[in-house]
């Protein structure tokens, strides 16, 4: 515990000073009697700091999160400390899509009023949330269906590399995919679980069938055709859960990213996650997701304010940015694997029960 | 003022007697020693009813407006009540997303413990849900990438009546249209409106373009091209406003709904929002996009919960829920042509001003 | 798993036909040309109506849990099912300050058109929030500051044996604290954790007590004895937890509730939440403050509604509401120990460090 | 409308640079091996920044909305662009709480890690919510049941300057004040409105007293007695209204602080809110409640975070903070006229119906 090393006055600590005074309007800078300052271009500049100092927040939980995750053997203890700070990233993201409608506030009118003092400036250029973004494991190199020098053709150097840096450390997707590999979940001499869990598939999909076939006199030529198809489409859904052919297939195709191995350990964890040792794990997994899911909303938003604002209007960067937008919120999914994971759950009682041994096991030392 | 005409109880006057005898679990009906009723089936029952209460008060709220706007003349003071009304609506579909995030708190596993039961029944039967969206005025006959046969396919007779006299009547978009088109907002002999703003267009596109031109050197070939289409778009676009053929073109690829004398009132509206008499218009615009927005993204959210229940096994209607789901946000927009008005703004230093006669006869009687 | 046993249908399924009729607007029954039938008494009973059909869904869920906790032994894989049905209780308290939001659209002009013929109905009357008050432990038999005439006295026989029946069972409160009590946390031989603990608290004291020493110089007069004064009462405060006697008179002066053994247990869970065996045990007093916070909440809002629709006027049930609910809202904590156990926090470098062999032990079976 | 002057780059225009670096912990300053640098610090000062950049956007709108009160004739065009800056400092308030939410991921052991380097510093010490309070006039002269020498006295010479600056300032509420009793919006030759209001109530009190009687009987003798003390108060209060007498001594007891003509132009507002010409003027004075009520729910939930941090331990700035900040909750209403007005409105059947030219003289020029 620290102890007091001599009276501290409030705004000294927060340094406001400083950062109350890093607003400076450029309408301000270049105004004249006909081109008075902009009352609303304040608000613009704030709501953007606003971003970037809690993007500089989430950026110092990733990193203690991954440095937690980068280690040989993860301590029990840690996973509380880790879902803690997970739950935090949470909680400051749903601050973003506020910190938009605050912005909405201003009238397209209002901001085309100084809105060419900025150009070619554009949020794309934010780095901390670029860094966020491979930080979580965003494959940027990749990028689906953006052109790469798009982004990286509108940083300076320094950014360009500090971004380089960034992709070419792991990523806490990878880390997350190593953990999940390496939990001694379902590995035991006497009791091989995944055939049990096809054994249950079976059962429960030749049910699906006969109610699909009892309800087949109520249903069109058509219809009975959609649903045979998806009968069928979800037992190759299933199989491609233990079949390494199809698994290498999806990988290929970019519809699955996370190993087997770790995707298996993931589904486990889903399914018994009523198991005390597995809530920690499975609110890690469900956290990741739900901040996948608040970035994707985010950019989502952030479409729709692109349109509010310029409509089809070109942006300060030069980017239609809604369409890009709107295309980011589509693809831009990290976690996908986790959210697909309820395509292989089936109903409670199907579940095979785990044995005595399994469930002491269960106190895992990953 | 109504005076009281004997004592009331609390449970007598809200039916509780019967409304909380609403709820009857078919796991309970159907329970056996291997089958218990299923705890979760009560929540999933008294989601779906909390949505069908509130889908009836909108229904109270849109028939009110629906009628007033039918009026051949609407009153002043009605605005003032049609908007509030607009904005209970707003508040109530605040409550949607929140009552999905409830439902989200049942795990697939659970779900898919009673989902077989509710077979073919689905949301898409819900008539209420149906006829808001044939009132606001989406067209449900030309429903876009869907097959009209697969809903009305799911109706009984009496339900499937009940829709079709609803797409008979006048729809909210159609009565907004004619009054918009019926608003004496810029018609004045010796001030031609529409004339003045396409001059202070030409001249903020001209700026626009010398922008671009001093801007070029720091460009690629590549992005000089996109800018300079884009520029040309931006030209275009704003032709479309006053140029008949290319409305009507826009309106016959659907890419635009309102008509021309409709869509240029409403732009006007949206341009001197800070004139008093246009406040009322305005808001009542504002919120009917706020409205649409808010099913669009509820559409959304209901899609993401159809993916986390059942990943892309067929839900209990038969459809993969998730993929129409998705769809549907995204091109059911009803007041698609509010929502880019903002691409036909300007600086607000370029807006004509409008001279005091104009202002005094925009003391409307609509 | 539940099989199909024929098709069902939406309507029928939430029996909408019954539900969608239990809308009767006494303003309406008496409606006549010059008093018609006001617009807005439909929404007085739809939001209503929503809050009961959600009362109904938090009972549905506390009566599980009650019953969970009656056991005589509480099996580890039943704390993730006692969580997330308190979770979905805090989702669904999310939605109840929104509904009165929905309400406060109603102008107070347009309720007091049809007030008057509600009386003397009284949201008092409500029987379900009533038994979810007592079920969660509040003590209505001595309800602090009120009548308790005054809430009996509105009800009929029958609804009146109804509360008494529940105020007869156990409340989770009390379960709650047995469990408390039995949990096996501290009991070591070799190890006397609570020893540890008051010596840690002395030292944190002490430095305190040097901080404020070096820190007297920069205080008035009245500001050093303020701060001297608060410095004796941590002392005195954080004696009580392990004094019997000041224990006791906590207790009799209704300061404190719970005893001395459960609040014990109740801090050593908060003090080591990291550790994986507590998380869940953790989440669950959590999220019990959370739930008795949420109805603080919305008690207070419900206050302010009165005010914004009545000011001072009498309600319909011949209460001052506005006073009454503001008293509530400042008086009715359940598990205001629990909001109280920071109070006895120290930094967490200063907590003892929990030997293996209770680390080992801490998978308690309880 | 501002030209471009030249390419602009994101990190520069927002001066990330240096608003990136206004965050140091004084636990990494200090830290030590055996005391290293709390990871949660980085929180904490970055919570407590991003709460200043948005009083400074709120102190922004606040000058701008006082300097357009200021004029002695206020325009109409003026009362939308108000509006709409009331309605951005409402969106920046949403902020405030879900931003203590965040800080409530702290963990209280993690606080007290690091809290003793804070002393004396204290979040009282923010000068610019002082000014936003001044500014919307809270009379902190006279801060009801507060030492005034409490805050003051931690503040250094030219914050404290700067307060009492703006102390003799006219703050909003005064402005407001003069705005409303100037509003000429009653003052006819031929009509004297306030007369046959006072008649409306007067028959509605009379039937409001007929309620009471029919129902005598279903009440106890001591029921009957409160009710008919209710009634006489609430003769009482409508009396207070219109009789200088009782004017004068509401506002010397400090439950009134209005001036009796701007009371009433207020009260006017509400009634006839539904009148286009009173649309923005009724949203100007519903948006000031808003903003009290939140900036009181914002202390209360403030003082709430401080006993889940502190319990009853002494804060940083040596005060029992918790306490403190429940009373400023409860007691600090600066619009307290305006929620009050309720009391004093009748059913809208009783309302008095306007005159023509009254009417037509609304279209006021204030």
């Amino acid at each position: 515990m620290h102890k007091n090393k001599g009276p501290v006055y409030y705004s000294e600590y927060l340094l406001l000073d400083k950062l109350l005074n890093c607003q400076e309007p450029l309408s301000r800078k270049y105004q004249t009697d006909s081109n008075p300052e902009c009352h609303d271009e304040t608000l613009f500049i704030i709501v953007h700091q606003a971003f970037e100092l809690w993007f500089k927040q989430i950026l110092h939980e990733l990193n203690s999160i991954i440095s937690d995750f980068s280690l040989p053997y993860l301590p029990d203890e840690s996973l509380g400390k880790i879902n803690q700070r997970l739950k935090r990233i949470i909680e400051i993201q749903s601050l973003l899509v506020p910190q938009l409608t605050i912005l909405e506030t201003m009238t397209p009118m209002d901001f085309l009023e100084f809105r060419d003092l900025l150009i070619p400036a554009s949020g794309f250029q934010s780095v901390q949330f670029r860094e966020i973004e491979i930080k979580l494991g965003l494959n940027t190199k990749e990028r689906f269906n953006v052109d790469r020098e798009f982004f990286t053709g509108r940083l300076n150097t320094s950014d360009k590399n500090k971004i380089e840096t960034t992709e070419n450390e792991k990523s806490l997707f990878h880390l997350l995919e190593s953990w999940l590999e390496r939990l001694p979940l379902t590995d035991h001499k006497n009791f091989n679980f995944w055939n049990k869990y096809q054994d249950a598939v079976e059962k429960m999909l030749n049910q699906d069938e006969m109610t699909l076939k009892n309800n087949l006199a109520s249903l069109t030529e058509k219809e009975k055709n959609i649903q045979l198809t998806n009968l069928e489409n979800t037992r190759l859904t299933f199989n491609s859960l233990f079949d390494e052919k199809s698994h290498r297939e999806l990988v290929s195709t970019k519809k699955r990213r996370l190993s087997q191995k770790a995707l298996l350990n993931a589904l486990f964890i889903l399914l018994y996650r009523h198991e005390p040792y597995l809530t920690l794990p499975f609110e890690i997994l469900n956290n990741l997701m739900t901040i996948d899911e608040n970035f994707t909303h985010w950019r989502y938003r952030h479409a729709l304010l692109a349109q509010r604002m310029l409509g089809n209007k070109i942006g300060t960067g030069g980017s239609s940015g809604h369409n890009y937008l709107k295309n980011a919120a589509d693809n831009n999914k990290i976690f996908l694997d986790l959210f697909n994971l309820s395509t292989y759950v089936i109903a409670r009682s199907y579940l095979p029960t785990l044995p005595a041994e399994l469930k002491a096991a269960l106190n895992f030392k990953n």
